[in-house]
């Protein structure tokens, strides 16, 4: 009989407990260790806002699997509240420390397992360590934050980065009434996730929930009140009162074990590991928040530290401990959030990644209904594509609005995985019915609006172009082909908008002039593209429309009855 | 100055709108005329049941475009209440009769486009004309149906054929308060679309929603009450009352026009058309439902009479009649319903198709959760998954359950057109946040058994061969590895079933014979496939689990608290 394959890992939150379970079932006999430092394994650390809302009432609840399940039901040890504090390579030994009992002791090893994680990046500044200033990587900390909430005593908080973990606790915390305002560093919301036309709506979105959204500051400190707890956080302009605050600028892969140990890092900082996610020794491998992926699109190594990314690791890694040959082929930065009423989603590029990528970039943004429109209930989603202007590729995608912003993320993150070009996008048999969507997806249009820019067909500019010629006062008209009732009930405010319904264009064509600049815009873009074709079509020469109309214009909107 | 090219489109519903609006976009200067038969172009038949059912209120509201719209803001010219008569294709001329006055006249075509539709199979039966027995395909159809139960006088209603119209409407009259039956020639329900194990499921949840379901007898004829209107639906066990009846057993393309003019249809009955939905004669093009569309996956001729089709097909042939050189893939049979509270989609090839077509299977069946277990109110799917068992390919899916089933569908007809396999599925990159997923799909966990089959580490049975095992009384043992508290709440009832919870099963191997044959069952076989692999890591010789464990059971459970 064959000696039983010792495998240990370190790290037991989403990646490790994976590999144990997959190196289980691959290998019934293997001695299989867990080293985790916290108490419980397999946290569910995406939990942790909606357990600050309340959504989730037990802390329990956000425990996946009890470490007796592993020890009972897959025969896998658990050494819990242990720290694992080095490894000799050379020796195939690990050394841990109980946390509790304080005992030091070695675990040797066939194959090693890193899967260490991420933590909180904090910056250093002057009252950081202040009280009632939380970072929220933990359990503990997830606790920390309710159990002040509930204490009654935080009346105003400040969030500290508008990432999604940002804008999940922003939500949290105004559904526990407190007044909450999110500062940002960048420009808009999720600024290295979303471009700006997006990033607006969610903006937008979030202040009519009363959340206060400081961008283009950084913090340059904190104060505190007489009990020695936070009371204000400094920016250049502002000094925002908070008896709470939520340090959310990012995470940074957990690698000092990797590093201590001679492992190789990349230029990303996490750990280098091959396409098996092996490190640069053969006997360990890594995975989930402490490792580098590979962008699939632009074949770069970055960070991505998700759980999704996490569990998939955890599988190939537990396949090739025990033998097997499994290989991860990379990521393509999906992300999603709930941000109160909107999904909001994104996956691939977005257009600045794309051209920092050095793509020559085509987008489409367009206003969508989740379902059929004469279908009750449905809700809007605002999709913006990116391609490549020549190949028509697609390169990435985002979709924000109450809508169904989920299903058409993943739709496109299948699409990518494929190198999938706008030709083929817009004609994927997605499913239909009225209550699930309309004959032609939003995603089919968004392909489609971009198939017309590339023949020539359709002329866009985007809303910050259009909006570029109004602030420097440049003489166009500005066309509204909306029915009159819908502007009287809603209107872009500039000197240059004339309003002329697509119902009696046709017929009124005299009054435009023949050679000026003419950009349309209606409600989601379509009669305004008619327009265009229509102009067009009676000889006028320079003719436009602006992509997503009022629907998705990002500034301000006027509102008010007329 | 060119002359205008003359664009004649005959069929204003889906397809023939498409095509016109999107030749006009083309061709600003295109003479474009649609000729329909009724009185309103672009309706939305798809929304016929939510308006019998009273979810969509007014029958106003299926009228997507007015046919004012076409002519003032596109210049399209309309002649509605029109029907096109014949084709004279030497002369490229089309004969029509205004309905409403009986006038014929001419109309000359450049190019011409047949958009004829389909048209609902009523069966040659007695009595299948009398009053009160209704096909679902003009708004005069839905107006009628919708006034008949409003009347108050239908108390029962016989819907024949289960295929999703058919259950849509049973949904809208059992809403109206009507006892219904579904009588259904075939087995289970939307059998050409679904398997049984799905369609079990959906079949349970239509009989919780107290609609009779009547399988595998054909109608052979209808009685009348003394007032002459319908009053029994006869079979060859029953006479089932009913004072309202649908024929929904499916429709057929609409090519009488077509064959007269000696256009080429296929073997399914369709137009035959090319890539570029061009007919055998080379000014006619052909689109939606009276065309025969390519199955993406086997190549074969398929009928797909959808909107969704028939829309992309309208945007080809838009394009290609105005000198454009665009194509049309093919389909994927991608379909979807909702059935009260669930949701049913299907994509590619079930698993009859796939055998059918000559291919080797490989399946998965399990239940999933729509996203992250700890978050609120998420609900269950169901998903199939149907592979190649060689190379792996993805050949269809299914997902039936109240949870989302639409954007698993979305993501494996993405999946499928792009050929991918079970090891490109399970490692998409999909969108992960609670509120939306698992840090893993049900897709990826689909596709991970595959896999684990194809390796040999899973050994699965399907529902159907326990059953088989069950009713032959052979000697086995059923192990429900479920812990007692959940045996007490639903029980698989069989002399075969023993219950030994994997909370101890590793403890107590010895109450298991070696030799037996042993199969596992949980709640959604995670832990019945960890148990199949320790009883097999402990020399147990002959152990498998069935799939979809106690939750995707499609014969009765026994619910009664114990």
């Amino acid at each position: 009989m064959t000696e039983r394959k010792k495998i240990v890992i370190i790290g037991g939150l989403a990646c490790g407990p994976k590999a144990a379970a997959r190196a289980r079932r691959c290998d019934p006999s293997a001695k299989i260790t867990i080293i985790e430092q916290e108490e419980n394994l397999s946290l569910a650390t995406c939990g942790f806002p909606y357990f600050i809302s309340g959504a989730i009432s037990r802390a329990n609840d956000l425990i996946q699997r009890k470490n007796d399940h592993f020890q009972d039901v897959m025969g896998i040890d658990v050494l819990s509240s242990t720290r694992a504090i080095s490894i000799d390579r050379s020796a195939h030994k690990v050394t841990c420390t109980d946390l509790k009992s304080g005992r030091q002791s070695d675990i040797v090893y066939d194959k090693l397992v890193l899967a260490t994680g991420s933590i909180p990046v904090v910056p250093n500044l002057p009252g950081v360590n202040l009280p009632g200033i939380f970072v929220l990587k933990n359990l503990d900390h997830a606790k920390a934050i309710h159990d002040s909430l509930i204490s009654g005593k935080v009346k105003n908080a400040v969030v500290i980065g508008a990432g999604p973990l940002g804008l999940e606790v922003a939500e949290a915390l105004v559904t526990r009434g407190v007044k909450t305002t999110v500062v940002e560093a960048l420009d808009w919301v999720m600024p290295t996730l979303l471009d700006f036309e997006i990033a607006a709506q969610v903006g937008k979105h979030l202040r009519t929930k009363g959340v206060d959204l400081l961008f283009g500051q950084r913090v340059t400190g904190f104060e505190n009140d007489a009990g020695g707890r936070v009371s204000k956080v400094i920016t250049r302009d502002s000094a925002i009162e908070a008896q709470l605050v939520l340090l959310a600028i990012g995470v940074k892969p957990n690698v000092t074990l990797a590093k201590e140990a001679g492992l190789k890092t990349g230029a990303t900082g996490g750990i280098e590991v091959d396409a098996h996610l092996r490190t640069s020794d053969a006997d360990i491998f890594a995975g989930g928040d402490c490792v580098e992926n590979t962008n699939l699109i632009t074949g770069h190594k970055v960070l991505t530290p998700l759980g999704s990314t996490a569990n998939k690791h955890g599988r190939v890694i537990g396949s090739n401990v025990t033998g097997g040959e499994e290989t991860f082929p990379g990521v393509l930065c999906t992300g999603i959030a709930k941000v109160f009423n909107f999904n909001v989603g994104r996956v691939g590029l977005n257009e600045s990644q794309a051209k920092a990528a050095g793509f020559d970039v085509v987008t489409s943004l367009i206003p969508g209904n989740e379902y059929a429109s004469y279908y009750p209930n449905g809700k809007e989603i605002l999709v913006k594509v990116v391609a490549d202007k020549r190949s028509g590729r697609l390169l990435g995608g985002q979709v924000a609005g109450p809508g169904d912003a989920a299903k058409r993320i993943d739709v496109l993150a299948t699409a990518l995985t494929f190198g999938a070009s706008v030709d083929d996008l817009a004609n994927i048999d997605l499913a239909y019915a009225p209550p699930y969507n309309s004959a032609l997806d939003p995603l089919h249009n968004a392909a489609n609006v971009i198939r017309n820019k590339q023949s020539g067909l359709a002329k866009a500019l985007s809303p910050m172009e259009v909006k570029e010629l109004i602030d420097k006062g440049e003489d166009f008209v500005f066309l509204d082909v909306r029915e009159s009732a819908e502007w009287k009930a809603r209107r872009i405010d500039a000197l240059q908008v004339k309003l002329l319904p697509a119902s009696v264009l046709r017929t009124q064509l005299g009054s435009l002039p023949k050679n000026k600049k003419i950009i349309t815009f209606c409600r989601t873009s379509i009669r305004a593209y008619k327009a265009q074709r229509t102009l067009e079509g009676e000889g006028f020469t320079d003719v436009s429309f602006v992509e997503g109309s009022i629907t998705a214009w990002p500034y301000d909107v006027d509102e008010s009855p007329k």
